[in-house]
């Protein structure tokens, strides 16, 4: 085995990517495997396993492919929605705005609940939607980045199996996939989205979907052709499989350096000393501690309710007077990295801490110690440069 | 600076992924950078300018995006072509067969030119379709990856503009940039489409675009809306473009690490002490002495003419009485890993050498000598054994 340390460098407290650890790096590093050496087929094989294992689900069908977390909104609009079809989406945040851009591409109908800045949208607003008329997908952000809002993806799937039995549910969870609790099966999930750059604690450039045996009949039985190629689960469903089950095959060149290094972090996650529950546990008890020190700072989040607040990100309104580059720079300063809003409107008024992964599940590393102590330093020396002015 | 030795391996030689440096794999484990930070944003800038350097232009747009290289394609697709316009295909093996099946994903109109097995589309074959039809779009595969015929781009580009200059040119060089000469200005070649894995030695996941002006005014002036997200130049262009002026933007998250390991590989191909053309010249000379050593064995190319064979690969026929498995095993054991063929009918007729990057511009590995070896020792072993049985 190695003896591999990364680099020193400063703290990665973003929401995503995020710190990841010196295997997975490594992994990352090993030279390139040709992607069909039988040195290859199983560490795609077992990933592909391992991916089901995070989000509970027995017969999902995993599609592990070279792109950004963006890339699974087209898999979502290309492969599920003939043009004309009506699409449901509870909007919590910019990244609901760019879901609905994505779906509008491919030519979805797209009906909107938006909720407001700092809210997730309400199981009365979901059920009025789907009884008045029929939606081919519901699809939500399970925790958008922009605003830190969680949505109850558990109530969302039992409300749509309950009002619209035949309409498939969409996560976008590239912000909560392996830092927020997701039972795909259990919840009536049928298509989760993510990427590896979050909670799965990888570097970026894979996009992760899971789509449901339904979700998979329903591209069985669509009128048009797959509006895309790079997406069109068509070409990449018998790849997924060959590989699964040991075999070669080839539609596209597998990422192999991230595959391996995306094997390594799912080992970690999948098959460590402590279990999913406790890491979803530790992730609840870091955002209560990144929370708590806001208050403590006398600084409000942007999520209104403490139970629709992720639990791998923290967005923390900054104090009136001070914008973002009072604040960010002087924890970069500090070798901190956080980061600035991105929602529309609203993004000088407020910053955003990541705490997932190795972040969470190492205590010993003092991850959050380092963030808190240097938000509340950067913070008084900001306040106090205004005063001198 | 770091000692970093990647670990021991088996000798990578098919047409891609490839060899990569110590330097490479060590970049692509630095610790995740924040997309958006002052440390990141002038090494995606460095990689727009130096792609450009790679393939001779100066006002092409390089779009760098997570994906394989079949990403490009898509690009090409969605953004260049209306649905029912018409695409003149020159098609030399199974790469133009998915080239053609991927535009008529997006609606285009593909006319193809079949070139035989081994052969490239000819002058006067190209000369008369342009003739009798006008197209939005002449596609070519610069290298097919299924049978190394290296098809004329200087040629095909001139003969485009002179009968047919309205019509863009595209360049499918995911298996041709920096093996082989290109001069993207020169030529008038409108696109190229490319991936990190080949010639530009680094690991999978980055599709690798460079469009020209040309190209671009195309997109401008289309009348339907570009038929994809994720593959939208529209939503790509502002972001390529901040980058390399130095600062953010989102569209979706870029590979980091993998942009870093480009960054380095780019800077090991653009600013060495070898410049371009002698790199190409060293690739011409690789490519000899494979060839060379095939015929010393008694056997013969795939490409039939000498001047439409690639200088980064080499096809060529298994001897009477052998298949794919009685040869490439046989490599495998002595630690070298070659592939069989992919072309659709063929694919067992023949077996496929890459030889590319350091591999051939350091030829003090030994690389190409352990190559040459393994493959007559393996080709002596496997007709005993079938004079054995």
């Amino acid at each position: 085995m190695s003896t591999f340390k990364q680099e020193p460098h400063k703290l990665l407290v973003i929401p995503g990517p995020i710190e990841v650890t010196d295997e997975v790096l490594y992994a990352n590093a090993f030279p390139p495997l040709a992607h069909t050496s039988a040195d290859f087929i199983p560490i795609f094989g077992d990933c592909i396993r391992m991916t089901r294992d995070v989000v509970f689900t027995s017969s999902g069908q995993p599609f592990l492919i070279a792109g950004s977390g963006t890339l699974g909104w087209d898999q979502v609009s290309a492969n599920l929605v003939e043009p004309g079809e009506s699409v449901l989406l509870l909007n919590s945040g910019y990244f609901g705005d760019s879901f609905a851009d994505c779906l509008r591409a491919y030519g979805a109908n797209v009906d909107e609940i938006r909720a407001d800045f700092g809210k997730a949208v309400t199981q009365a607003e979901l059920e009025q939607a789907l009884q008045n008329k029929p939606y081919k997908l519901v699809a939500f952000t399970h925790v958008d980045t922009s605003t830190a809002v969680l949505s109850d993806a558990k109530m969302i799937g039992e409300t749509v199996q309950r009002l619209s039995p035949k309409s498939l549910v969409i996560l976008d969870g590239v912000c909560s996939v392996a830092s927020e609790e997701i039972r795909m099966d259990a919840w009536g999930i049928d298509v989760i989205v993510s990427a590896s750059q979050k909670g799965l604690g990888a570097p970026p450039g894979l996009s992760i979907v899971v789509a449901s045996q339904k979700a998979l009949k329903v591209l069985d039985n669509r009128i048009t052709p797959v509006a895309a190629f790079y997406a069109s689960w068509r070409r990449w469903l018998p790849i997924m499989k060959a590989y699964e089950n040991g075999t070669p095959a080839y539609f596209a060149t597998p990422p192999v350096n991230l595959i391996r290094a995306f094997h390594t972090s799912l080992t970690q996650i999948t098959k460590a000393n402590i279990s999913l529950e406790e890491r979803f546990q530790l992730h609840r008890d870091a955002a209560k501690r990144v929370r708590s020190a806001a208050a403590d700072l006398g600084l409000k989040l942007v999520p209104v309710d403490p139970a629709c607040t992720a639990n791998g990100m923290t967005a923390i309104y900054l104090p009136e007077g001070l914008g973002v580059a009072d604040l960010v720079p002087r924890l970069a300063k500090r070798e901190v990295v956080i980061t600035g809003g991105i929602h529309k409107e609203n993004k000088d008024k407020y910053f955003r801490i990541g705490h997932m992964g190795v972040t969470v599940v190492q205590p010993e590393r003092g991850d959050l110690d380092r963030v808190v102590a240097a938000l509340k330093d950067s913070l008084q020396e900001a306040l106090a440069s205004k005063k001198n002015v």
